[in-house]
């Protein structure tokens, strides 16, 4: 043995997180010793009730301890748009922006035939139901500005089309604060095909 | 609100880690949300018995569940030869060797006069207490490589010295698989001091 097993175990549940590898891990599990107890079971007792607690809402997916969530269920949003992304963490980033007042919907995941996913495993068939009520009048595809990314909101956009419902992409562009020297040749080529009048 | 309150303590909780920061401690929470439930359940188990089980060994100062700990319990290993290190974690180091058979003493620390760290603050009164039955024939002092494990290792030496108990320090040299050329003066320096005949 070179551990207590109690300690032995803690450093193996953090070895399960990813970015962590065992040196990481042996920290960790030192650094949780010396914390207060309080602290230790305020940590323990969060680990659980996230796990139990969340659910995905039953109309957009996004994560949830209620359902539907204080998003969808919020009456002073604007029903007449939805903004499709790929993963929670997505809607997070939205609404840190503080700029966006309407609707998700979260797809939990992208087309990615290299890993066998096709649009049969993402959330699209309740996305399509959400539109059946007329009040939508537009859809802003925020999937990731990669291949998967892409290929999702394509796929979206041709199934949505017929229904006359407006249809946008996100802007591809240099990102605020970088730097056009640094920038790499396809954003370049993106953020010129998309620019504007001044 | 950006995150449902549970996800939101459990990001919060990460976040009191070291060398976790906001961004990560995010990506770790939202892994845990995917995780298996008995994994997460084994996870807040973890934390909280080895914060609640393990003590330290009234002997030698390691972490243990059982005191004295298994190290001093045992009867296979030598009692006449103490290894003095800072931290509980340097004994799982000295274990992994799988060299070394006699007992340890775990300081808890170093004397750091910039830090307000003296002798009195570290575990020496209890090293002293074991030296009295006279069964200890050497103490190697394996206290860091650095400005404070030096005055630490030098502090017990002057302390012990009088009672005629053989004290050796561990080896200053450059480490294996090093590469001579990257070497720091200091090491090297230490290195030429301490070469030996072939």
């Amino acid at each position: 043995m070179y551990y207590p097993e109690p300690i032995s175990k803690l450093i193996d549940s953090f070895t399960k997180l990813p970015g962590i590898g065992p040196k990481t891990a042996v920290r960790l599990a030192f650094f949780v010793l010396n914390m207060k107890e309080d602290d230790v079971l305020d940590f323990a007792k969060a680990l659980v009730s996230a796990k139990r607690e969340l659910t995905h809402c039953s109309v957009c997916g996004h994560i949830t301890d209620q359902d539907p969530c204080q998003i969808c269920t919020d009456a002073s949003r604007d029903d007449s748009v939805i903004c499709v992304v790929e993963d929670p963490k997505d809607v997070i980033a939205m609404e840190k922006m503080r700029e966006f007042n309407g609707r998700y919907h979260v797809l939990h995941g992208s087309i990615s035939p290299m890993d066998g996913i096709g649009p049969e495993d993402i959330n699209v068939p309740d996305l399509i139901n959400r539109l059946k009520d007329d009040k939508v009048k537009e859809i802003i595809l925020a999937t990731n500005p990669n291949v998967e990314g892409e290929a999702t909101a394509m796929y979206i956009s041709r199934l949505v089309k017929p229904s006359g419902i407006r249809i946008t992409r996100i802007a591809h562009g240099l990102p605020m604060g970088g730097d056009l020297e640094y920038a790499d040749e396809v954003t370049l080529s993106k953020a010129m095909e998309g620019r504007r009048e001044l």
